[in-house]
């Protein structure tokens, strides 16, 4: 029969030349999946229980012993139980000595505990040499051999021998080790697969908060206005003609909002004189998430788009083409083509389908694998050059979509501008100030600072 | 000049501070290849063939010698020969003792032979270390440089000092080894390179049966129907009406068949009282294939999105929507906005855009380097809570696209119901199951059984 | 707090269990970031210097040392010092006898020095083992601990155990190492970092000739002539209507000279009768960047889509469809539908469509990531099979666009003809060719050849 490949994996190794025995203390669901795992890597697994009776369920070709007995026939012993058994271990603390304990445990909170619970194991058998590894691999993953999710396994310990055994046990497995430093990095390893998206709460927090605003604003202008004053009801603008507001404007400012902590960066350093001085927190923070902002704004214009394409087939915009044209016919007059509108709607049309293919273009650099194969100076032209372009293209699109209608009191409904207006503020500020940061009178000093060479004395201790 | 970067790996080294020798029997294609990029990388080699005048195509720091004398200077062997030929290998039995031989052959058919040629290697030189590797790597790679496809090389191998040695090989010409275990693998890692998208076969196949059976329903409803009742030419519609009539049916039923595998192993997990019995073959398969048919489903609905927005430029379009307004005009009678038909049709658009944003959205997830950089609960919120409101969006948008015409008689030509109806089947099904299966009564024990806690003592045994 | 994935490597270590001292040679921006890193990661670090003060910069578990002392501590010794001083190394030969020194310069120019900066650091201390490494890596990459671009470092030199104990650094810094073969490849590893998409110069600079040409062409015959003879102002058809008729040219040539460079390829083998004759230097070069002329092509044909699809809601397109249809009132004339057109319109949108989709399918698996996952069987049926559909349904969709305009004097103005029969000569040629290459007569000894089996006898020597 036609297997598949990820079953290469899934083939007993012949008995010879086995590699070393490794211990793994707790026959649970996640233990018994590394152990057949192992086996199946050519190890030899000898299982450490309180019941040493045999389960179905554990894979045939191991051992089950005492904890005492399975312990002292490896120098490896990975611990698959949960925290609060740990201290179980201490007894066993003597046969313990110097062998490598793996812990792969997680918990069920970010930060559950005050110390990690590699930390704490190594506290409770302090002759061992504990090493956190494994944490972020699901048992579903190991048994199915099917790893869609990351092959990533982050490995800590202080022993830089037993971490080195560790990652050789990792390799062996087919899973790529990530030496993650010293045990104090257990605490953020044991947090990982616990997060869902942290990068991103930031980015689609703001959002959120943009749309709600957004949507109320448009509501007013295009809804609850022509109601109150025409009694017309455009209440199906829910659906496509408001999100298509919303949609853009975000995009903008978001995008804006990408480039705008670069040049807060660039004052800071001017003004500083020195490149060494930490940015404030919330500064940091922010530069730290524009790749997740640049990619929700991307995520906003490509809605932007889509629900520009589908205008023509919107059965009120047909109803509105076809009654023109009724009433063109009806008065017997024709309007001739009006060139200067010809040219403002194909010029912002031009320069929003320019300015999203650059941004598309933004995104697909912004893979992991695409960013792995360019190098840094490529990588910034796309991220810096190519980025402003972007932001350029869309504020003129926003620019000439608006045409002449900044000026036109018919646009201020109840006082409020178009919303669109709101929507170039951001970009403005940003553009502005970076066309006044590329003056070589500010450009020189900045770039010698960002080289380290030259800051102001005071600073250089 | 300036050179491509791959042109790096194209530089003789210096001759002092070699590798270790490395034999290569056999002058064809495939072993010059791997000779030749040997050389590159530091090792010094030494071929074995029956003529040993050296030809002008042998890399030519390399030695050419009989099999004898290029066997012992040597401790590893790659044997570049056809398995036809390996019976030569028979007398040499004694050199080759404790040597490592590298297998490199492919087949011409998938499991061609009753045993993998590595098996069989090891057969007749049962003294020596067999390895399987460099199988999957093409010869025109390894002499361009440029590894467009995969840098994997599989290796597998009973010895494990033998299997250490070829990995360092293939670490060193800047392949990246992946270890399949014992030679028991060979066969599969034989086939890999012979295979065509296995996984994919499903789904494709299952589409195409889809495809045909849809294309004639459509073409008896929408072109034969209209022709014999109403003499109407619209043969035309094959080009792009019909495939978009079947473009979103297909989306729609392959996503609700990525999801229903899923429903229908947690109903048998219910039924069970356990996880720890193998499901069905066929829900096997079905379950590892979800991923291809995901992205086949997402193939459908872009082809759809694309056949949707060129409507208004189709010339039949146009000509339908031109010759309405001049009806209403010469009948007088001008169409007051029905809004109504304005929040149909905006809202089966705007869930359809959004729908397919999300489904977007799951496509790009499912990249190998982005799910790479994702821990597993985010990669599950992403596959399975996105997942599922992406059915339920585009469901919605085939229901409300759908609007009335479920009850009306004038849909149902030859008793036949629109074909989109028959699209609904599918994911009405998975969506009302899920619906069920979130209970907290049926929830509770699926999760409980899930984490491998609990079961039906039963099948504790 | 909730901390970032990305900080987990910000931790210092215990103190015990260090790895070995390394030492590095200035105290300039990159020397102290890499420092910083390597005590991140376990190493013992001690900086050479002039002056023996530690600065506020340096990090705090580094000494600073004179050179001499600084030199003696450490077996690898990083040279983070600009090659214009290097001579200050020769009255240290002495010491630095047997360690391994790590050139970690860039140049500011691409072959600014006659040898590499590693080569010369070799000429200056014979007597010390010189490895090239970390020049790809950015000093703000290191401090901030976000890699997004490469993680690759490439890393040469003549001496192997050298070599590996510099890729041991490199690993454990969470960097990847790239061993390029000896210190001759140090000129084409300093030269990388400087390198701004070499492979892309070609199919750019060609692109941007072609849309030169066809821009001032399309002028000429869409808005000059019209305005010569029929004093019409058609000067806005180049905000849309000249770029989508320069895209999708543009997209068809560039796929076009994808597959010419194959085609010439298969043509001079057939010649030559054999594949062991080098090509022509243009032809190997055109080979090498067809993977970016295909990117190129892509991005014309997705604008031209974009383009495509804003025509129904370009101004100047409604005003004509309207004043058609005002027309066809006023004449008191109702066109009936022409089924000839609803052909050809939907068979060219169609085709267009199938064509685009293939096309991104293509463009998605040129992917980094997406590629690595398919075996050589399964990239080549996509390169090639599917490439050369693309290109046969993209030049039908021409040809159908084109219609029987192609005859009818009046598409020629100025004895110019339309723009898109130029964009079909390329695809015809290689389509045509291809075809004959096809026969079995001619597909047979090409298949021989280039398996290398098979070959006029006069080649092999």
């Amino acid at each position: 029969m036609n297997k598949n490949s990820s079953d290469i994996m899934a083939l007993a190794p012949n008995n010879s030349n086995k590699r070393e025995t490794v211990c793994i203390f707790g026959t649970g669901d996640f233990g018994r999946a590394l152990g057949h795992k192992m086996i199946q890597s050519g190890y030899s697994v000898v299982f450490g229980s309180r019941s040493t009776q045999t389960s179905s369920l554990i894979p045939k070709d191991a051992e089950v012993l005492s904890h005492t007995e399975a312990a002292q026939k490896a120098a490896i012993i990975i611990i698959a139980i949960q925290r609060q058994h740990y201290n179980f271990l201490t007894p066993l603390a003597e046969i313990l000595h110097g062998k490598v304990l793996v812990d792969i445990s997680n918990n069920l909170k970010i930060n559950q505990y005050p110390e990690s619970n590699a930390e704490y194991l190594a506290q409770l058998v302090p002759s061992a040499k504990v090493v956190k590894a494994f944490n972020t691999v699901s048992a579903w993953a190991l048994q199915s051999g099917t790893l869609d999710a990351s092959r990533q396994v982050f490995v800590c310990g202080d022993d830089m021998e037993a971490k080195q055994m560790v990652m050789d046990i990792v390799r062996a497995l087919g899973l790529t080790p990530l030496d993650k430093g010293s045990l104090l990095a257990a605490q953020e390893i044991e947090n990982y697969p616990l997060q869902l998206f942290p990068m991103w709460k930031f980015p689609i927090l703001l959002s959120l908060g943009l749309v709600t605003f957004f949507f109320f604003y448009s509501l007013i202008r295009d809804v609850i206005y022509p109601y109150v004053y025409e009694k017309k009801d455009f209440s199906f603008f829910i659906a496509i003609s408001i999100p298509n507001r919303i949609c853009p404007i975000l995009a903008l400012t978001l995008l804006a909002l990408v480039y705008l902590p670069g040049v807060l960066a660039a004052i800071i350093q001017l003004y500083r004189g020195t490149k060494y001085r930490r940015f404030p927190d919330w500064l940091d923070k922010w530069m730290l998430c524009r790749k997740q902002l640049g990619l929700v704004a991307l995520a906003f214009a490509s809605l932007h788009v889509l629900y520009t394409l589908v205008i023509p087939i919107r059965s009120f915009v047909r109803w509105r083409i076809s009654s023109r044209t009724i009433s063109q016919v009806l008065n017997n007059q024709t309007e001739p083509l009006n060139t200067t509108n010809a040219w403002l709607s194909d010029s912002y049309l031009s320069l929003g389908i320019l300015g999203f293919f650059l941004f598309v273009l933004l995104g697909i650099t912004s893979l992991p694998s695409v960013s792995n194969n360019v190098n840094w100076r490529e990588f910034r032209f796309v991220q810096s050059k190519l980025g402003y372009l972007t932001l350029i293209l869309c504020t003129a699109h926003t620019l000439v979509y608006g045409g002449n209608r900044f000026l036109s009191p018919s646009s201020y409904r109840w006082y409020l501008p178009n919303a669109y207006m709101l929507s170039l503020i951001a970009p403005c500020i940003v553009l502005v100030v970076k066309f006044v940061l590329i003056f070589p009178c500010l450009d020189k000093p900045l770039t010698q600072i960002r080289q380290g060479w030259e800051r102001k004395p005071q600073y250089s201790e």
